[in-house]
Order: structure tokens, then C-alpha cells, then sequence
């Protein structure tokens, strides 16, 4: 029988790891030791961070650097003393010889410190399983995400609206619209009900056919416009995730049935997302839905066209977390945790269509976590 | 007499690492493997970002991920491929068998590789130490970040110019003026100018003497309030970072020797900074002239008073980055490096003052690459 791991230790700052924000439910921009020994949780921050972290986080002790940095100045004269040090002395201190790191933990610390005799245990996969699991707490985190998203896109519909045709352009106010007036839009709106929103994307026409692509430039009537929002709740570090496909003007009848089919695609997996089922069947009944249309995906040596990412991926305190539901690996979907459910369709000429929720899945029907109308054609 | 050592190697997001954005010079939003062979970069990346990274990075060659899964299929079945097979089988491909990686390089995928034979070293400080030192596009393109929040504190000024003095209250538009609808307005300006400003710091009163505190609820008349902007030009990835100090109402004695006194301290910093100069001396200079003028660092269990972070911190692609001018290391400045020069004193009670600008070292006087004025009292 394995013996129990030993405790987590990290270090990282807490935009750049998800893991340490979980941890200690504070944001620390710069990059802290922080641990656990016997059950309690340990941060060791600087005067910098000291009163705030003391105040605003979940561990149980706030130790001061200064004091650490110190007793390795005088312990190691003559050389500067880094994060390695600290922890070798945290771990006589504590009598802690050997902790669980995640497999993100700086490779530089990790050799120094196996060097200096601390016995480290890269975990497999998450450090923190239970943050697949969602809290009621946590699904209403991601919740106001979405309703961040939400907004952004009711911000996007009002000028969609407001815009009109003229040629091959839409004009709004008098002016041009663009993928980055109709983003500047979404993201005050996100500013305003208490997220940041980056790396929006609007994309129209063929820009839209690149799922990463942001979009830049004119938007044009009678093309699909993909709008992804995933903006990230300020007061809790918790994301939302939604997309929604417009057009301004009249769709054809091909636009019309690719739209179709991506909703119908995600109604499709919806009602097969529950605890137990494999992700990846899910992602397979999507795709069949696809490809009994005509949908058909395929790799070029210019790029993909079809259906040609997962199906959904975990969300939370990162944007894209564990469980992956896609086509090349299984995955059996645990009670509470959230997924985005996101197919999507992409083909240069005819335009990319893609339309994401979020949900939490339990025994029956997974819980919606996301709401706004599906309204596409103005 | 040392080889030169083996080429980059990185896998990492780009909002994560610094390095890589530097590496590619494009936002990539998911971990992926890029490296250098035989003087050719090199990136791995998915159908997803193919096209779009083909056309905007400085790779020489965008390889396509899912040609090294199938391939790490075929020669490895029966498990999952993952970032060490794609290394290995790349490795083998190039016939390069070994890398250089970052010191923030994951020790999950380190270990993996070392185990399966790919020789890495680590490197000691930085992977690119060019990074440091900007070319004049660089320098544009922070003077561009620091463009941007001057445009974030001319939209604070106009409020707090607005704002009325109501008791203990400062009223805006006939509502209680806060630090959040000061800082939503200074956001909007960032987006608007075109760059991100994340975790903005409008903290007034004695939350200011927390320096990494946000700040939140009600500003008050007559008191200190820190504004600190950071923004990233979405374009580029380039930060700004500058920092004014305010204060709506009448300011005391105190208050006035406080605010001289850091400025003072800034253009005791902005004199001395030039190539060849320790920054540590720089910091010592600052600390001995508000030392002289009675201001102490103290360090007590409830936190610090006084002075007690560094004087400046390189920035480009990363908001902290080398060089560090504080009072613990010595730093040698270098030619073409860019720093923040942001002097600080911190006392609860009379409140807290920092102001920031950036420069670029020279020879001679260091080069403005911020400018906003210094107006305080409103």
C-alpha cells in the first residue's frame, strides 16, 4: 500500500500558477514559498505582502522572508540567498524533509534543492485533485464569470444592432467597425461587472477559421463573426468562458446550416455529459453529428478545416484545467466538476462558427453555468 | 575555457513566460514546445495556432504538433504522448542531444527528459541575457506601455478634479467616490490606448502602506491615495509601469515633506543612474537622503514603516525583471537596461507616497521613457 504523498510545497506567483492561488486564496504577484507541514498551511512573503496576506488568505501562518534571509546570510556568508535557501531552512525549522512539488515547480529550484538533500516528489498530474471538483462556492465563482461573459456579449449585440450595412462595411457611429471597437466594447463592458478580460477574441470571415486568432481589421456584413469571452473574475481569480457566432446582415442558406449544426452539435453533447461518461465519446457523438451533415475535418499542409479542437476542457482558476474532452484521450467525467461544452466548425470561404457554455456535470442533467440567449442573424 | 553553451529550449504559454513571448515574438495562449537548432528556431504547435503563428512569429520553422503525437503513437503505444515524447523524438529528428532551458522550465517534463536521455542544462540566470538590454523598439514600445498609463492618471486626475469634498467623502457625479470606480476608469483608459491594466493599485489612506495592496471602498478627502499603473500594450507585450500620488482636499505639513521628499528621492535616483553604476549604491543614496530628512525604515511585527521595498526593477516583457535596485545585491548597471525608478515611504497614520517613471540606461543622463506630470494636490 503507497504511503501517504508528503505535503505540497510551491513556488510561484499566483498569475501564473493556479495551484498557488488555490492554495491560499490570495493573489500574490510575486513569486512566494508556500507550504504545508502537519496539516497547516504555511506562506513566506515579504514586508512588501506581509499585512495584506495575513489578512486576506487562507493559510494558517504568514512567516516573514526577511527573517529567513537573514539566517541564510549568516548561515552562507559571502553569496546572495534565493528561494532555495529559505526552503532548506523552513525544512530543518519544520523538520520536514520532503514534500509533494507540481509538475510546473521551477526546474532551477528543483535541482538545487535535491542538491541540498530536500527529497522532492514531482506529483502526477494535479497537485490538488480536489480542484477538478468544484464547491457550490466555486461553480458560483464561475457562474459570475459567465455573467461577466454575458454582459460582453450584450455589449457586442447592442452595436451589432446599432451598426449598419454599407457595401462591404458596417458602419457604427459613423465609423467602420472592427474586431477591436466591437473588443474594446466587450471588455469595458467585462471592467464593469468586475473582470478582466484578455485576449478576446472577435474574428470575422476567414480570420474567424484560426480558433486562435483574435481578429483585427473590418468586420464585414454577411460574414460569421466568432466573439469567445473568457474573462477572469478580479475578486475571486475564478474565469468564465463562453462564445457566441453572429452575422450582421443575411446569412446564406450554408451559413445558416453551419450555424445549425454547431448548436445541434452542442445540444448533442449536453445531453450526454454526466458523471461517468467518457469525454471522449462525447466528443465522439460530436463529431459523427458533423460528419452525418457533410461536415468532414481534415489536415492540410496549410492548416485544419472541420472540427479540429476538443469538444470542452475543465475551467476554474485557470482557463483551460483537467478534464480535457476531446478525441485523442479517454476521460471519465467526475460528479462536480465543470466543463466547456464548445464545438465548433471552420471552413476559409464559407467562415467559422463556434458556440461555448459551461456546465457542471452531476448524476443527471449537467447544471448550466452559463446563460445568454443563442440569437446569431441581425 | 567554457563550449558555448547548448541551444534554448522552452515549452511554456507565453503569458507565463516571458522568455518564450521574447523566443517567438508572438502571444501563443497554451503551453508549447519551441527551441533552436543549428541557429533555426523552431515552434510545435497545434492546428489551433498553425496558421495563425506561421504568419506572425519570428520562427523559422512552425512544426505541426499532431505530426509528433502520432508519431510518439506509433513508436510508444498504449500511452498518452505528451511534451517530453514530442522532445525526444524532436531531439532525435535534429540531431541535437542536448538544450539549454530556463530556470522556470518545469521539473515534471526535466525530470522526463533527463530520464530518457536528453542531456539539459539549466540555465544560471537568464536563458536570453539580451533581454535585458533593450533595442530602440523595445524602448518605443515601453515608452508606449508608459504612454498608456499616463493616460490611465489623466483619467484619475479629471475624476478627482471633479470630485467634491462632502465631510469625509469625495463625491463624483453625486456618488461616493471609491478606489474601484477610480481604478475602472483608469482601466478603460488603458483599453482604450490600447494595453491591459491588470491588478492597477488606487489605495488611499493608510491601505497605501501596504504597497501591493489594491486599494478598495471609499477614498477620502485630505488623505494620500497611490495610484500604480502597470499595463501591457496588448500588441506587443510590453508593460508600462509608473506610479503619482495624490490628494484631493488640503494636505497637511507632513503630508507636503512626505511627497518632497520622495521626489526628491526619485531625482537623487535619476542623477546617479547610468552605466557602470551599482544599483545598490543608487538605493543607499535614496535611503541616506530620506534618512537624513528623518524618515526611517523600521520593522516591526505588524509589518514595515518607512522605505522598504527596492528602488527599481528592470521591465519589458515581464513587469519584474532584471536588474534589482534594492539594498540587498549589488547590480552593475548596464547600457541600453530599463528600470523603474520608483522611491517610496510608508507610514500608517500620515498615509503613503511612491513615485514611479522608467528610464533607459546611457552613458550620460538616463533616457525618459515615461512622462506624466507631478501635480499632487487637487
Amino acid at each position: 500500500m503507497p504511503g501517504k504523498p508528503p505535503p505540497p510545497l510551491l513556488y510561484a506567483d499566483t498569475d501564473r500558477s493556479a495551484d498557488a492561488l488555490y492554495f491560499g486564496g490570495v493573489s500574490v504577484p510575486d513569486a512566494f514559498v508556500a507550504f504545508e507541514s502537519r496539516g497547516r498551511k504555511y506562506a513566506v512573503v515579504s514586508a512588501l505582502e506581509f499585512g495584506r496576506i495575513r489578512k486576506a488568505s487562507k493559510f494558517d501562518r504568514v512567516l516573514p522572508l526577511e527573517r529567513y534571509l537573514k539566517q541564510a546570510r549568516e548561515r552562507w556568508p559571502g553569496r546572495r540567498p534565493g528561494p532555495a535557501d529559505v526552503i532548506r531552512l523552513l525544512a530543518r525549522e519544520f523538520r520536514q524533509s520532503s514534500f509533494t512539488v507540481p509538475e510546473d515547480f521551477p526546474a532551477g529550484l528543483y535541482q538545487q534543492l535535491r542538491r541540498h538533500g530536500v527529497r522532492l516528489e514531482i506529483a502526477t498530474g494535479a497537485l490538488f485533485p480536489a480542484r477538478e471538483l468544484k464547491t457550490a462556492a466555486e461553480a458560483a465563482a464561475i457562474r459570475e464569470g459567465n455573467r461577466c461573459s454575458a454582459r460582453g456579449f450584450a455589449a457586442a449585440e447592442r452595436i451589432l444592432r446599432a451598426s449598419k450595412i454599407s457595401g462591404r462595411r458596417l458602419l457604427h457611429q459613423g465609423r467602420p467597425l472592427t474586431s477591436e471597437a466591437l473588443r474594446f466594447a466587450i471588455e469595458v463592458a467585462c471592467l464593469e461587472a468586475g473582470a478582466v478580460s484578455d485576449h478576446t477574441i472577435v474574428a470575422g470571415g476567414d480570420q474567424a477559421c484560426d480558433p486562435h486568432e483574435r481578429g483585427s481589421g473590418l468586420l464585414r456584413p454577411h460574414e460569421l463573426i466568432i466573439i469567445d469571452i473568457f474573462p477572469r473574475v478580479t475578486a475571486t481569480g475564478y474565469y468564465g468562458d463562453m462564445t457566441r457566432t453572429y452575422l450582421r446582415g443575411r446569412a446564406s442558406d450554408s451559413q445558416r446550416a453551419l450555424v445549425a449544426a454547431v448548436r445541434d452539435g452542442q445540444r448533442a453533447a449536453l445531453k450526454m455529459i454526466r458523471t461517468g461518461v467518457n469525454g471522449r465519446d462525447v466528443h465522439e457523438a460530436v463529431v459523427g453529428l458533423f460528419s452525418s451533415r457533410g461536415y468532414e475535418t481534415r489536415h492540410t499542409s496549410k492548416g485544419s478545416v472541420g472540427f479540429f479542437h476538443g469538444t470542452g476542457h475543465g475551467l476554474g482558476l485557470a482557463v483551460h484545467e483537467p478534464p480535457r474532452m476531446g478525441g485523442v484521450i479517454d476521460c471519465i467525467l467526475k460528479r462536480d466538476s465543470v466543463v466547456t461544452v464548445e464545438p465548433g466548425l471552420y471552413y476559409p470561404g464559407l467562415g467559422g462558427c463556434r458556440i461555448e457554455d459551461v456546465v457542471q456535470v452531476t448524476d443527471a442533467r449537467p447544471r448550466m453555468l452559463s446563460r445568454h440567449p443563442y440569437a446569431w442573424e441581425f
